[in-house]
């Protein structure tokens, strides 16, 4: 079989905290999807490795993204992979920064990438490739201008304008977990104080949910609690979802975007989260009287979504 | 005489709270600048009309910006008039939304005045034309992506992002001076609590001043009394420009700007203001072992900055 530029599929990679998460895009048409994403979303394959661990040694992330992008291939040519990875990666995609949760430190992953895989790579940052992701399949499709917020362990965040993810003067912008919303406030892993996700976070729903309690629920049994109508998981919720509003209003003033998009997984419990958030964003922004509040929606691609963006924007081209 | 299609001079006018001011451009080379701005910001001749007030007929707004237009001019040809106005102005550039200080309200203020003036009319935002001015001809000038914010009465701000402004889907990007930064904070006019604008103004530099002293000053004063040395002076204004540096922090964080340009009125006395600006900046900035700290510079085009780069967009077209 030969290959030809622009033939053969297209896979993503998301390179997480805890796993190395591999999608193989549908071709257009072609059915067989293993997920029930639409459209350009569709995905034809998924493969998993774990994550080797931030004290691994860097080739050992990237021996498990090309193994786990020839899985989910399956045999076929790759006409290019995506990689979606959390931290901070500069603003040509070349060189993953840092991040917390990975090895990699100033490293050159997209010329290692390809070194090793033979295959075009396209480097992101997962929220910038999320955010690809709900503008051209998800919810946020045919929307120019969006704000993305993924409320996880942390916040992660991306800014769409004009159709294309907006990375800053060094591949930066997005980066809303530590901005200060409270003077003095709680402190944060990141040295400073107060920081946005500190209160609008999975920790921070821990953390509430702790001091009524007096003892630990990690995330998933609050968000079961919740379900089931208990007051305190409730109530919980209501106070991340409203200091996900605040925050929301802050973008909102300074970005004006047609439609803000709620990811991650403490946004799976939906509007236990979104209506307080959505009550706190209308009071929290300055007038509303004379202006458009935008809709605050979840995000519909779900846990494959960076995959997925990753993937996109290896065919697309990173822009 | 006979006018072509871009041949004439041309004129921005700034509409504020208390004046309208006109500038014409000087013609490229031309020499004969009555201020001391350089290259593309040169401006051949200024005017003035006393800013009929918001309780006027509407009308009367359209008719000063006209005048002092045509006294810019001088009677030379005008291929067209940018108007910078300090309110909300709608995305396409043809609606004034609303302002505290303008008695306009959703009129279709750039047709009334094409109409009016028989020239072209381009209409935007006045932090918008101030960015674009310090962007084309100014402090920011050859850098791509930039944050301006104007600290005066109140607040003022723009994005420049790839050297454009960013004007969001309604129009109505950049609006910084609301964005909460302290939970059940001071009570501002908009009627919500704990705006960046209460803790980061010339009000808040007067009343940081009135509480220290018992009595009032006007920003001026402070800023006189400052420059003389006077510690409470200093003081206020290390207040205000501490509060600059924290909500600036904010922006970075999110935009990832390469520069972060200061003007207005509070900004004149210079780094009496920026320099606590720059320590909130690095101190409230997440990562700074792992990423730049972009430069906070003041603006360099003072007031006419919003007439200068009203004209710089009627002669460029607004993007």
């Amino acid at each position: 079989m030969t290959t030809t530029a622009g033939t053969g599929c297209h896979v993503g990679v998301d390179v997480g905290g805890t796993k190395v998460l591999a999608v193989r895009l549908a071709a257009e048409g072609s059915g067989g999807a293993v997920t029930d994403h639409p459209g350009e979303a569709a995905v034809a394959a998924v493969a998993y490795r774990p994550m080797p661990g931030r004290e691994a040694p860097p080739e050992a992330v990237e021996v498990a993204v090309a193994e786990a992008a020839l899985e989910a291939a399956g045999g076929r040519p790759i006409a290019a992979i995506g990689v979606s990875a959390a931290g901070l990666v500069d603003r040509a995609g070349d060189t993953y920064l840092f991040g917390a949760h990975l090895p990699w430190r100033d490293a050159p992953v997209r010329a290692r990438l390809e070194q090793r895989t033979g295959v075009r790579v396209v480097l992101d940052n997962d929220a910038n490739c999320a955010a690809y992701a709900e503008v051209r399949a998800g919810a946020a499709r045919g929307v120019d201008d969006v704000v993305l917020v993924t409320v996880g362990t942390g916040i992660g965040g991306a800014l769409v304008l004009g159709g294309r993810v907006v990375r800053g003067a060094h591949g930066l912008a997005g980066e809303f977990g530590h901005v200060q919303v409270v003077p003095d406030g709680l402190a944060c892993e990141c040295g400073l104080r107060g920081c946005w996700e500190q209160y609008c976070s999975g920790r921070a729903l821990e953390r509430v949910t702790r001091v009524a309690l007096g003892r630990h629920l990690d995330g998933p049994e609050v968000a079961a609690r919740a379900r089931r109508g208990d007051g305190v998981a409730r109530e919980a919720f209501g106070s991340v979802g409203t200091w996900l509003g605040v925050g929301v209003a802050g973008l909102v003033s300074a970005y004006d975007p047609e439609l803000v998009v709620v990811g991650g997984g403490v946004a799976s419990v939906g509007d236990l989260l979104l209506e307080p958030a959505r009550v706190a964003l209308r009071t929290s922004l300055q007038g509303t009287d004379h202006r458009p509040v935008p809709p605050l929606v979840p995000a519909a691609l779900g846990p494959e979504a960076g995959a997925i963006g990753a993937a996109l924007l290896a065919r697309d081209g990173r822009g």
